[in-house]
C-alpha cells in the first residue's frame, strides 16, 4: 500500500543556484548534499513536512538528469517517489494492472532504500518511483 | 513557513483514463471528481498521506492545462503546491528574494483555499503555488 510521498526528485543544472531559491524564497532548510554516483548525480535534501524534495544536479554528461535537462533547460520535476509498506506487492499490483515496470525487483538506491521505478509510457507522463526503506536502516 | 506539500497538480488528457492507472495500478482511491470552470478543468482527487494529487483534465482548449498538455502530450506534473500557514509573509518572502510573483496577493482557488502563484522563469522549472485554507472553511 502507498504510505505517502517519499519525494519529488527535481532537476537542476545547478545546486548552486537552486539551493539559495528554496532557502531564501522558500525558506526551506538544506539538510544535506550527497553525491550518487550510480546516478552521476549531486543530491540537496529538503524537507517539507513528511515529503523530501529532492534537487538532482547532473555530474555527468551521460546522468539521467542530464538528459532530462536538454529537453527541460529551466529544470522541473523529474520523478515521484512513493513510499510504500511492501514494495514488491505494489510491483506486482502495478504490473498486474498492465503498467509496464523499469525494474520487476527492487535495488539498492540512495538514502538507505530499496526503490524500483516503473516504465513512463505507463504512468501518464510522471515518472514514478516506489521505495521503501532497507530493513535496518535508518534514513536521513 | 511552509507546512507541507499541499497538492501535486498532475495534467492529463483524460481522466476516464489516468483515474484507473491511480485507482487500479496504484491501489489509490479517488476521493471526488469536481468541475473548476474558472481553471477549465475537470479535477480527480486522490489522498496519498498528507498530500493530495490532484488529476487535472481541460474542459476548454484555452485551458492552461491544454496549453500543458500541447507541450507534454503525455501529460505530467503540472504544479506542486505548498501549504503555509500564513500566504501573504509567504509571498513577501519570495518576492524580497528576489522571486518575481504572478499574484502578489492571494486569490480563491478550488477547494475553499487562499492560492497565489510564483512565476515560473523564477522558480527553476517547477510551477509553484502556495495556499491556505480560508478561515471557517472546510476542505476536502
Amino acid at each position: 500500500m502507498l504510505k505517502k510521498i517519499d519525494h519529488l526528485g527535481i532537476a537542476v543544472k545547478s545546486l548552486a543556484e537552486a539551493v539559495p531559491y528554496y532557502e531564501k524564497a522558500l525558506g526551506l532548510k538544506c539538510e544535506h548534499i550527497e553525491e550518487v554516483p550510480s546516478q552521476k548525480v549531486r543530491t540537496a535534501f529538503f524537507a517539507c513536512g513528511e515529503v523530501h524534495l529532492e534537487l538532482l544536479e547532473p555530474t555527468d554528461p551521460e546522468s539521467p538528469i542530464a538528459k532530462f535537462l536538454e529537453k527541460n533547460p529551466a529544470g522541473g520535476i523529474h520523478h515521484v517517489a512513493f513510499g510504500t509498506d511492501d514494495i514488491q506487492a505494489q510491483l506486482e499490483q502495478a504490473s498486474g494492472a498492465g503498467v509496464r515496470l523499469i525494474h520487476d525487483k527492487p535495488f539498492d538506491g540512495a538514502g538507505g532504500k530499496l526503490v524500483a521505478f516503473l516504465h513512463p509510457k505507463s504512468t501518464f507522463g510522471v515518472l514514478t518511483e516506489f521505495c521503501i526503506p532497507k530493513p535496518g536502516t535508518s534514513t536521513h
